[in-house]
Formats: structure tokens, sequence, C-alpha cells
């Protein structure tokens, strides 16, 4: 393993984070906060440090995919473990662990916080979190990657272990070319969002905290309430339609800027994608008409995008719904949203092929001489991806049961336990069934908050990057 | 599709069913209960019926896997449908769903209960819960193999069906003579524990009951407050020992009689088995000593062996247990007890091989160029299991999710819906957080009792027999 290499490419990648730092510094400034210069002193002393370890290039700089996994989740631990600093140095965020829960939670664009009251937050605090969510949205490394600081020939590996989805295909030939239209996609949907939001009455700096929420599928809001706080329809189908742009697949768009629509008509994910939110919003529309009197698809299909799309905003307080809506929107959180997009959970993608190996098996009980494929728009998947996904699913199961396993140790409801290690595997944000009327993660012990930090970067990078991040000891013995 | 050859077999199935209707009929007679003429009624006119069915048998007797596995779920659909009659006619359980539940969950060795008091029960109606128990623990159909009423040709594809675990070995060359193998351990056993539970001071009836239900680790007790109400340490201890017995691969029985003992020691499953119960009560025991006061060691291994061989026996009221304890006893229903025993559940041996595929997939990132082989007992295991294993688990949590949004239909607490499947599918019985102190199954709406059944179903005939009686009418289109 290329060690020199390793530690040349994650000192770039916190030379990165230490310029990103300067940002909330900026709002500190705009809104004379103190705060701020927290923000600064990390900054500056992450930039001598990343100088310091990055400043000569290792001759030999070939890496393969196992050091493109260890660099990616190292690189998401280190960014979490720095960009928690300024919190807690300032006093805001008192707790080390607090801070660091609060910032994997906006990098993995989860959106789970440990406050208890939002709007008592500084400012730069309030547009850190958020910005968080945008950065780490669409990869902190495709970020770096499309700052042109790292090599070409290296970059397709650190890509690939960042990208959610059982597929990964790159648009065009170079890395950095692929980082740099994703972003450009992803920074024109952000910036229409923010314009659409100011339109509806929001002043500037809660549109650009909600669109970086939005764009990134996290759900950090700067108010105790989160969208409900607005309390205004045009709002709410803004963010329902945009959270929902954002779950799809990122291919898709890049396919309309080529003007190639037929693959578009023809995905198989998307119709399952669009059909899932729809179906679950009648179904919940109609469930809580009890509730509302009335039949309320607007409700229902917010928080059903909300959840698919494992953003987490909260428009009503779902916790009076029936436990059937409640089951439904759990149901949304595991299934997630689209490959390739800014969303988390298990990926309908992957769905779709579990339920054609299903499929497939039962058709060779039936017929045992059959050659039976699965296909997936239209073309063939390999054995070894379904074999892959397969996997990947055991590996979210397993690590889903151990967690829950290590967080009733604080003997809150079971709902409560299951919701809170769903949410964080699946970055997506709120719990069903919380501790206190807040839904803050403020209650839990700090094992557990420990535990659903890690979980929450498990499941940002797909487990298997973060398994070999645990593994690296045992490397030079059994592996 | 040999349709003639199906009907054939399945009436002479429920011609054995007809037979077994009269035990207890004779039960009845003894206790002098008039509900034992429900049973000769029944009784009667399904030897009729199945006589006429199968009066004469197909020219064409060939069947393969498939027909075996469509047999074998019509076979357990009809028992428990035909089984509940007698109960349903008398007015014992006069709703005809609650009776199917509770036959089904007989056979199955599930042991939940829709009766809100036992102890009412005639006895006939206790013994034929019990005998179900015993019965389906072995298998319906093993149990029909044995009586040498089926060809010799045929009768391996039909064992292959009901036997649970990821490989099915026949211990040898012919099924009738397995089935009559197996069966004379599961009587000897079965007999032992009732001698020994009359030395307990139980009386004959109710040691025949426990030792029924305790084979087939069914869990079926004929009193309210379950093995509780012996309050014996000796009946516990004895029971503990002899659940987890039944749990183990029955396999190892026979290497024990033909003198083969280092495979057993060798054996991975059966290690592991005795470390999850060892270490599961341990922590159990741990945890529970601020609610009895001291490390209750014997409370803590009674309910571990209890879930983890999928009885369901209860001793004390684990629900005022802290819920770390709570969801061990969970986890240990997912775990299931060891293949080809009598228990439920996911089985342990699937539990070795698909962490043993996690950590190849570890490994095949590390070292992609390298040969893994995944190995259990020091066997190489072949692709084709493991992708099987991998796909039963798809299946299983699919199957799983999809029962928990019917039944949260019913509005009760996330936790109560959650165990219920989870015991259903598990084949277990008692619930965690059940809707009332008796833990009966009668709050539950029409809907969700026959879900659950089905599930009890689904996960007795390890999922793909029963998947294919449901995709029968597609076979002629799409299959």
């Amino acid at each position: 393993m290329n060690i020199k290499m390793i530690a040349f490419i994650l000192s770039r990648m916190l030379s990165v984070e230490s310029l990103l730092l300067l940002l909330p510094a900026v709002v500190a400034l705009i809104y004379g906060e103190e705060t701020g210069y927290w923000f600064l002193i990390v900054a500056a002393a992450l930039f001598v440090i990343s100088i310091i370890f990055g400043r000569k290039k290792p001759t030999h700089t070939k890496i393969y995919t196992k050091e493109g996994m260890i660099i990616v989740s190292a690189a998401w631990v280190l960014w979490s473990a720095i960009g928690a600093l300024p919190m807690c140095l300032s006093g805001d965020i008192p707790n080390y662990i607090d801070a660091f829960f609060e910032t994997v939670s906006g990098f993995t664009t989860t959106g789970s916080t440990i406050l208890t009251n939002i709007e008592s937050m500084p400012k730069c605090i309030l547009f850190w979190r958020g910005f968080t969510h945008w950065v780490g949205g669409m990869g902190v490394l495709v970020f770096v990657l499309m700052l042109n600081t790292l090599d070409r020939n290296n970059s397709m590996h650190l890509m690939r272990a960042e990208m959610p989805g059982p597929e990964k295909d790159k648009l065009v030939p170079t890395a950095k070319q692929t980082a740099r239209i994703l972003y450009g996609i992803y920074l024109v949907l952000t910036l229409i969002l923010i314009v659409l939001l100011l339109f509806g009455g929001m002043n500037l700096f809660d549109s650009i905290i909600h669109a970086f929420s939005t764009a990134g599928t996290g759900g950090y809001s700067n108010y105790n309430a989160s969208v409900g706080y607005f309390n205004s329809a045009y709002i709410e189908w803004v963010l329902t339609i945009f959270m929902a742009l954002f779950g799809v697949n990122f291919n898709l768009y890049f396919l309309i800027l080529i003007r190639e629509y037929r693959p578009i008509i023809k995905n198989e994910e998307l119709k399952m994608y669009i059909g899932i939110i729809l179906g679950a919003s009648i179904m919940i529309a109609v469930n809580i008409k009890e509730i509302y009197g009335s039949v309320s698809f607007r409700e229902a299909i917010f928080q059903v995008v909300s959840m698919i799309t494992t953003t987490g905003f909260v428009s009503t307080d779902y916790n009076v719904w029936p436990m059937f809506s409640k089951t439904i929107l759990l149901a949304l959180i595991f299934t997630g949203a689209c490959a390739s997009s800014t969303g988390g959970g298990v990926k309908v993608s992957r769905l779709i092929l579990m339920i054609k190996s299903i499929r497939k098996r039962i058709k060779q009980l039936i017929h045992p001489h059959s050659v039976n494929v699965i296909r997936m728009n239209g073309k063939k998947v390999s054995i070894e991806t379904i074999s892959m996904v397969k996997t990947y699913f055991l590996a979210y199961i397993l690590i889903f049961l151990l967690s829950i396993l290590v967080v009733s140790l604080d003997n809150f409801e079971f709902g409560t336990i299951f919701s809170a290690v769903l949410t964080a595997l699946g970055n997506t944000g709120p719990i069903i069934d919380p501790i206190d009327a807040t839904g803050s993660f403020a209650g839990f012990s700090p094992l557990s908050k420990i535990v659903l930090s890690l979980d929450m970067l498990a499941g940002r990078l797909e487990i298997f990057p973060f398994l070999m991040l645990f593994t690296l000891p045992a490397w030079h013995r059994k592996f």
C-alpha cells in the first residue's frame, strides 16, 4: 500500500477544507459574531499542518482501488473531526462528541441534530452546518477533484469509492471532467432554487441555507420547526419538487444536456422512484384524512419526498400521524433515493436488482435448466454486480442490527431506537417517535452518538470503503 | 407439471392427517369432553375425501423439485386449514381466522396464540395444539415419508423442500430411511424429556404437552403463565437444556449414533450457536441485575435459549427487562437455531455464511487478484449456495418489511408490530411489548392475523417453496 501517497492526498484535501472554513468566518464578519475567530484559527492551523505534510509529492504516485477507499474514508472522518472544532472551541457546542456528531451529520447529509434550540446558534455556525450538507451531498472528494488538485491517473479510484449506487459510470473520460460537470449541474440547480425561495418571501440567508440543505438532501434548517416555520404552500411545493430533483441520478441531467432523452424515458430506477413517491403519497394522504379532516396530499407528498430523498425536512408534525403512515415513512428512509444522486439509503436501483434476483431464483426453481439473465434498463447486469449488491445489503442489515443493540443500552422505546439507527444509516435525519418534542438527539448517550456518527459515515460511503478503514490494522496479518 | 401426481400425494397426506385427528379424540374420550366428537367428524370426513381423490395412482408418477415444493407448501396450508376445523366447529375458537392462525402457529412451531385464557380450553384442544408442534417440528412431510406411504423415487424432492438450512444433505441413501432415523432420534429425545419432566413433579398431561412443545421448538403451554406456572428451577433447567438440544442440527445426533465425533467437534455452526447462547445470556444476566437485585443467570439463559431456538417459552415477565435485554432477545429470534434442527429463524449457519461473504468482499477489495473461497467446516461452499443464502436473506427482509407495513394498519406501537412480524416469520411465538398483559394476538385485526399466518408458513418453509405457491397462477405466462 502506498502510504506516502495516501498522506499526500489527504493533506491536499485538508488544505481545501481550510479554505472552506473561511466561508463561515466571512459570514461571522457580516453578522459581527465572535465565533468567526475560531473558524479563522482552525482554518489557519489546518492550512499550516496540511502544508507541512503535503510539501513534497512522493516519487511513486500510483494508487489503486484499496488506497482510494482508504483515502476517501479517512478524508470524511478527518473533515468531520476538524470541521467540528470551531463549534466546540467557541463553546457554542461545548461537548466535542456533540460537535463531531453535528458535523458528521452535516457532511453525510443526514441532518440529525444534537441542538435543542437551533435558533439560538450564531449565524456562522448555521451557515457552516448548511454548507457541510452542500459539499457532502456531491462528495468531499468530488469537490476536491473539481478543483484540479489531484492527479488525473489516480482520481477515478477516488471517485468510485465515494459515488453512491451499484454501478459506477463516469460520464466523460476523465474523473476531473466528470466532477466538474456534476458540480456544474449541482450549482446551477442550487442557484435556481435560491432564486425561487427568494420569490417565496424567504430572506437571502434562509434561502441559501435551505437550498444547500435541499441540494445535498441533508435536512438542516435554521429554524426549530424546520420548513414548518414558513407555513407557506409555495415554499413547500418548491422544496418538494427540488428535493425530488436532487434525488434523481445526476447522469440523467447530463443526458438532458447532451440531448439524449430516450434512456431517460426508459430508465427503470426513475420510473420506480416516481411510482413509489406517488403511491406512498396517496396511501399517506388517505391514511391521515382522519387527522386533518380532509385528504391532505401536500403534507403527504412533502414528507414522502423528504424521506425517500433522505433529506429529512419537516413541514408538519408527522408524529401524530397513524402508525401506518409512519411505517411508510420508515420504509422510505430504508429505500432511499436513486443511485448517483445526492440522496442516501439503500437506493432504488439496488431494490430493483434485489427484487429481480428473487424473481430469478423463483424462475430457476420452476425451470432449472433455463438461462436467466438479469437486465436493467435493457442492459445485462453482471453476476459480479448482483453479488456485490446482495453483499452490500447483508452488510447493511448486519450493521443495522449491531447498531440497534448498542443504542438500545439507552433504554428508549424500540421504535425510537430503530428509527434513530435507520435514519443515521440512511442519512435522513429526523426520527419517528423521538425522545422529546424537539426531535433532538441531545438525549442519547455519548456511546450512542458515536455509534450513530459511525453509521452515518458507513451509510454515506456505502459501507465497504468505511469497513476497510477498520480492517486496516489487520491487513499485514490475515488479509 | 404433474398435477395428477400432486393431487395424489396431497390426498395421501390428508389421509394421514385424518389419522392424527383421532388422537385428540382419544384424549377427549379420556377426559369426557364433547369437543372430541368434532375431531372425530372432521377426521372421518377427511378420510372419505382423501380416499375419493387418492383412489387411483396416476400412471405417470415422476415429479421434480418444483412439484415437490408445490406439494409441500400446499400440504402445510391444507393441514392447517383442516386442523383448524374441529376447534372452530366446536365453538371453542368460534372465529375461523383465529382457529386457522392457532393451527398454523402450531404446525409451524411458532407458538403465538389468539387465546386470552388458555386454561379454559378443553384438554383435547390443548393436546392437539401441542401435538401440531411435535409433528410440525420435524416436518409434516417427513412424518408422512416415515410412514412409508410415498414412492422412494420422488421422496427426496419432497424432503428437500421442507428441510431447513442452506445445504440439504440426506443422512443415508433413501429419503424414507433418513426420515425414519430423524424421527427415531426425535422420538427418543422426546420420551427422555417426558420422563425428566415427570421427575420434576409435572403430571403426565403437562409433561407430554411441554415435551411436544420443546421438541418442536414450538412454545405452546397449557398454562397462561407458560413455564412460569411451575415456578421450578429444575423444570426450567431441564427445558433449557432440551430446547438447546432440539435447536442443534439433527445430523450431528446421527453422527453420534455412528460414532463419528470429529466433525461434531469441528462444526462451526455448533460452536457459534453455543457461543451466542453463552454470550447473550451473560450480557442479559448482567443487564437485568438492577431488576432482580442479583445476577440471575437462570432467567437469562432460559429466555435466551427459548428465543434462539425459536421455542418461545416464558419463565418470567421479560417485558419489564431493560430495552437492551429485550433487543438481544429480538436479535436472537432473528438469528434462529441451527440448520436441520426443529428451530426456525434465519439459522446460525446462514449467518456464518453471510459474515464470511462480507469478509470475502473486503478481502477482494484489498487483493483484487487473490482467489477467495468460502469454507464451512473445512469444506468449500459453492458459489451457488452462497448466492442462494443471500437471495433467501433478501427475500426474508423484503417480506419482513412488507408485512410490517400491512400490520402497522392496526396502529399499535412500532416495537409491538416489529416483534409480531419478527416472531411470526422466525416461528418463535411470544411478542416483546405485547398489546396487553396476556401476550395474546387476539387484539390484532383479521387482516394482520392472515398476514402473520402467511409469515409463519413462509418462515417455516424457508420462503421459496411458499413463494412458488403464490406464483402458480402465473406459471403458464411469464415463467
